[in-house]
């Protein structure tokens, strides 16, 4: 099987300066030479991993800079490196919270992005302008729906260019109470997160009136009053379908006006909070899109702004590499407090927290469950990890932070919306046809075919990495283009429309 | 506080003829006459018991032709009956499975009722003839409402009067495999529901592609093949949102001359499958309109239709009601098992399945869990029980059934109407916005403020019950309205263009 292709240098992707193996672009023949001038000792398949150097039985593989496992025998530099002769060392894994943290380098403040943004009352920025129309229980969505409808179809939105929108924000829940009051907590904070968001410029929520998600109690929790840009309605209070909907667009029209003169400025790119998302993964998803978006990460970690990872059964294996990285022990003591929670949850619910790698992923070049999780912990870059949040909690601190939701995408990205994010990068190797309002959400694509079939819904591409463009290029052109879509530059999945229909408020425990 | 409303004839319902108490319509004093003669001993709250008998200490009290408890005293006719002379008796449930079924006494071929149907190539009927763009997961629902709202906006639906219009049915889940697959199995059943029922003409089913739904597995579970009025589209297999969105308005295109050939005929009353609801209860809920809607039950049933009772949570604790109704030893069993998991499935999740009257429902008059539930089963009238099902399982018996299903109004309907249910009764107390595409669904008040109040969505008014409309004219009146609904007539929620949003899936199991 030696052929002519021995003689070009083999193509390699090095994550981290500090790895000790290299992942193959394209299948790598025994007898090919890297760039490096090192010869392969065995056919290496397209994906997998070569041996950078010798390690000796029981040393420690590095890629993305961490351990991914334990050479079982010693390897020698340029031989194919998988589960034949890698291990997982000891199965318990060693939290050591903080050991990895580093102050975060800031950018020189004269240096700092800015971006242009909504300054609200509040001091926060948006980068969006929107009205919401929430619902407190499904019961209500369709009053919800139809003063949206109407509203749209008045045409009185063409005399208020700076109001971007008016989204009806449906849900499926809301009714029935359960006995710990978690769903409602959670149902609660993600409503009011949605409300409050600095990229909404005005909210009505609509209720029905005898769910267990009562609009008082929703004031009451957040010691909101009613003003001209929040405002409240209950159908049976107000008497039925016809009279809600009436009611509910005159004080849409009503709060137009004043939601309209707010005007874009120039904002610190600290006022950023940035969701981070993958959803349809790939192979190339933990080599390309994600590391490239982990740089973007740092850098906007280093202009002050603020970064959100989430997605706790997609990390678990592998939250040790985010406990040391805590920048104070009780972060790193509730990553895992939420980590045992889930373990418990899981297992009331006769699932299974496995992120072990499927045959599909070994085969395409995953070992281990480290590594696996690597690809998708590699989004959060490597900056100290400044807090852990529980789902739609609202986000204080600024840089890396973690926040505790589900793996699905709508449910996932739902939560950092309500915690507060502005923004939103999702990578995508299947591709998504995912959107978010009124949070802005650029796609990037893992591969270059996925993003030529897909134009019409990804924003950027990541595939270009393994053609020879860097992941520190890649990370600038995605923070770059974090600043546009911040400015207002539109992304695909707005300009189809997406982003109503994915709100889903994530609903823990039972359906009674 | 004795007055001159002692001379008035005390107002009182009796919602059985083998009752032993009835229910004061307004407050009884002590020396009250009942129209029957009998004098009042005590003051009678309304909506609370007298006595109509005297009742040893030991004796049943019966309410709807049912005991809702044991005297502890001796009970004097013309007594209050409450808490602090009724207990439970033994807590053990005696379900005497069938020892109270009786068969269905039929109404005479040639006198059997019918509707203006659509007869479908399976022999089954419509009650109205939509096209449904189903989803397989929340990633494919934009598309699915871009299809739709092109298709509106095109005006073209003005060519087809026969298709009452064009469902999106969004979701908000699909994407997370469980362990032990019953949430898919549950979520395709009901899919699957939504596409074959009698309502609808024709269906497109879209999904994204890499979703743990998937929609070639659907066409396998239900050996079905794609077909003129069956269609599916994978947006990653075409390429994104603009490429699937134009390929499924041209498929809508297609389809719509076809399921536009279908015409009204007359059908047997038989064809009629009645899903029964009942949300946003209050202290009538159990006295009018619910057992109104029993004997509407009950006569459907006679005319050899089908009738659903489900919300599985709300008759616990008066499950032996039902299984003593059952037909056939296996019906009660499989009813006794659907509870035994409900217990179960609770106690996993920290949840309670308590059925107890709360303080407010004691205030009001209710004694005992059975007695609620008892207004709860109330709607279901007194056939036999011919079948139990799991939920959105396809119903194929004729008569009184029960589909174990949550007792949050949106699910449950979603599982009877994926069950085949082609019109539905929803009677509600506080006052209800609920409506269900494609199924119509008639909203029954169970007081006259309310029903006042809400006109603009209430159908029909069951408050008059308690002004001397007889139980029995009302249920006849829901049955006259079940036909008519069933033969064309639009109901309050199909004029607002309620029930796109209604389509909510149970989702069993953890959000993972
Ligand atoms: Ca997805
Ligand atoms: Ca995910
Ligand atoms: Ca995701
Ligand atoms: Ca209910
Ligand atoms: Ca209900």
């Amino acid at each position: 099987m030696q052929d002519d292709t021995t003689t070009a240098p083999a193509e390699v992707l090095i994550l981290n300066e500090a790895d000790n193996v290299a992942v193959a672009i394209r299948m790598i023949d025994a007898g090919d030479r890297l760039p490096s001038g090192l010869i392969a000792t065995q056919r290496v398949p397209r994906g997998h991993k070569i041996a950078l150097a010798d390690v000796p039985e029981g040393g420690q593989l590095r890629k993305y800079g961490q351990s991914i496992g334990i050479a079982k025998e010693a390897i020698p530099a340029g031989a194919w490196v998988h589960e034949h002769n890698v291990g997982m060392g000891t199965t318990e894994l060693d939290y050591a919270i903080g050991s990895e943290a580093k102050p975060t380098d800031h950018v020189a403040e004269a240096d700092r992005a800015t971006f242009q943004g909504y300054r609200r009352a509040n001091g926060k920025a948006g980068t969006r302008n929107y009205i919401g129309v929430l619902t407190s229980v499904n019961c209500s969505t369709t009053v919800a729906g139809l003063i949206v409808e109407q509203i749209e179809r008045s045409g009185i939105l063409d005399d208020y260019p700076n109001v971007d929108g008016i989204i009806a924000l449906k849900q499926a829940n809301g009714c029935i109470v359960d006995g710990s009051g978690s769903i409602f907590t959670v149902l609660r904070r993600t409503v009011w997160g949605y409300a409050s968001n600095p990229n909404m410029g005005g909210a009505l929520v609509v209720g029905l009136g005898c769910e267990g998600f009562q609009i008082p109690k929703l004031k009451e929790a957040y010691t909101t009053e009613e003003g001209p840009t929040f405002r409240t309605l209950t159908i049976q209070e107000v008497g039925g379908t016809r009279k809600t909907v009436e009611a509910g667009v005159e004080i849409i029209k009503e709060m137009l006006p004043l939601v309209n003169t707010a005007k874009r400025e120039t904002v610190p790119a600290s006022e950023l909070t940035l969701a981070m998302q993958c959803g349809g993964s790939d192979g190339y998803s933990g080599i390309t899109a994600n590391p490239a978006l982990g740089l973007a990460s740092d850098l906007l970690v280093r202009h002050g702004g603020t970064t959100i990872l989430s997605e706790t059964p997609e990390i678990y294996g592998a939250e040790h590499l985010l406990t040391r990285r805590a920048a104070r022990p009780e972060v790193g003591e509730k990553l895992i407090e939420r980590i045992r929670w889930w373990e418990d949850y899981t297992a009331r619910n006769n699932m299974e927290m496995n992120n072990n790698p499927s045959p599909g992923n070994k085969l395409g070049g995953l070992t281990t469950i480290l590594e696996k999780s690597l690809g998708a912990v590699a989004k959060g870059g490597s900056a100290e990890l400044s807090a852990v949040y529980e789902y739609a909690e609202p986000i204080t601190e600024k840089g890396f932070v973690f926040m505790d939701t589900p793996g699905y995408d709508p449910v996932s990205a739902t939560g950092q919306v309500a915690g507060g994010a502005n923004v939103m990068c999702f990578t995508t190797g299947r591709g998504s046809a995912y959107g978010c309002k009124p949070c802005p959400s650029i796609k990037i694509a893992t591969n270059t075919p996925m993003y030529d079939k897909m134009l019409d819904d990804m924003d950027l591409n990541a595939g270009d990495v393994l053609d020879g463009v860097s992941l520190e290029e890649k990370g600038r052109q995605i923070f770059e283009a974090i600043l546009r879509v911040a400015s207002g530059e539109r992304t695909k999945s707005e300009q189809w429309g997406y982003g109503a229909n994915e709100f889903v408020p994530w609903h823990i425990g039972a359906v009674v």
